[in-house]
């Protein structure tokens, strides 16, 4: 069985191991595939097909026949045709929870750089601004208390829960917008509400959605005209 | 009854008012005295003394006979001697909660920009750097992973068990060493143990204790050596 990854680069930089899979097959890894024109090429008779961004379409399916398999090295999708694959018989499959604690820290990281500019205030002071001033309080920007704000999270998933206990602990409310209601994750601190509503009640709003068609460019110029003065995103 | 504040500049740099303190006496407003030799003629028959960051010491009180209270505008109280102010009567009264949720998400600001460097990364979006680089992913430094990582909490009072919460909500493990141990506070993912321990055992130290004479250079040559590689302050 011949099996292609490829783009592992991302997934390994070279601190990993390629040997679990290798023992399955035939296994050829590219570090990169970034000319379109070389993808069909390059899959050829394979079987499985590991891709990290390489879009794989309907005509790459026609070409390559013997595809039975096409393996995410990620958790969005969006870059198969699947509705191609599901016609031809072919497996797709992703990686949906390895990044959930990581995707939620860094959504809170890019929040608390909004709140803080740590490294701008750590620039400042290492160039004597602070040492310098009249005052024992020092800021280059106005600081924001997330206490008591409400964050709005669109699409509450693994991820979005994850992001919304963090904000909770920092004293946040939540406002949540999702395809499916879970009425058992409400609580006092926590409700679901139409897109709308989100949008014009919440202070921060984080987007934690698949990509889908119906979520394609849902920040744009009418949601932005709803949402309140001084939103954060 | 005359009412001084020595330094107000920080804690109401003209969008407050004072008029909440000025219904009570005559007040004067100094928004900053830089100049030690001004503290005692600026105070002169005061009763009450507002000060953030000058310190008043027994010379102070001995020279400012009238003084009955001095108020701190910050948590800390370390200014102000409060021994020779028990001694000749002075009521001393700090702030011991207003900064509660504002320090622990400062806190959790600082501990993120060593995780992941958001400004550094967005000024390099900015310059074209991912742009221009040949992979989806892309970063300047590791980014580190909090999930799992332990936490040493050193001073456990308010301050310290919010950023214990936000650092629990991150999927961190709490080591805390503290003054008064409190077994309802301990947890699956809590436990007081020992400096030692908290030291050997942290990946992240962070202090939220007073400072008291026995707490003063806490972190020196003989802790750092105690603490495992590769530690985050």
């Amino acid at each position: 069985m011949k099996i292609v990854v490829l783009d592992g680069f991302t997934a390994n930089p070279g601190d990993l191991s390629w040997d679990g899979i290798a023992q399955y097959g035939d296994l050829t890894v590219y570090e990169r595939t970034p000319d379109p024109a070389d993808v069909i090429p390059r899959i050829g008779d394979a079987e499985i097909v590991y891709t990290n961004k390489i879009p794989i379409s309907a005509e790459v399916m026609d070409a390559c026949k013997n595809i039975r398999m096409i393996c995410l090295l990620a958790t969005g999708y969006n870059i198969v045709d699947i509705n191609a694959a599901r016609k031809r018989g072919i497996d797709v499959c992703n990686i949906p929870s390895y990044s959930t604690a990581s995707v939620a820290q860094l959504t809170i990281a890019l929040l608390l750089e909004l709140c803080h500019h740590v490294g701008d205030h750590s620039r400042a002071c290492h160039d004597g601004t602070w040492t310098n001033g009249k005052d024992f309080c020092f800021w280059l920007s106005p600081l924001r208390e997330l206490d008591g704000k409400t964050l709005g999270i669109i699409g509450y998933g693994r991820i979005g829960q994850a992001v919304g206990r963090i904000a909770q602990a920092l004293g946040m409310k939540l406002l949540v917008n999702a395809h499916h209601v879970r009425p058992e994750l409400e609580s006092e601190t926590c409700k679901y509400v139409s897109l709308d509503e989100l949008l014009k009640n919440s202070d921060v709003i984080t987007l934690h959605c698949p990509q889908f068609p119906e979520t394609t460019g849902l920040i744009n110029k009418d949601t932005i005209a709803k949402m309140k003065d001084g939103v954060l995103f």
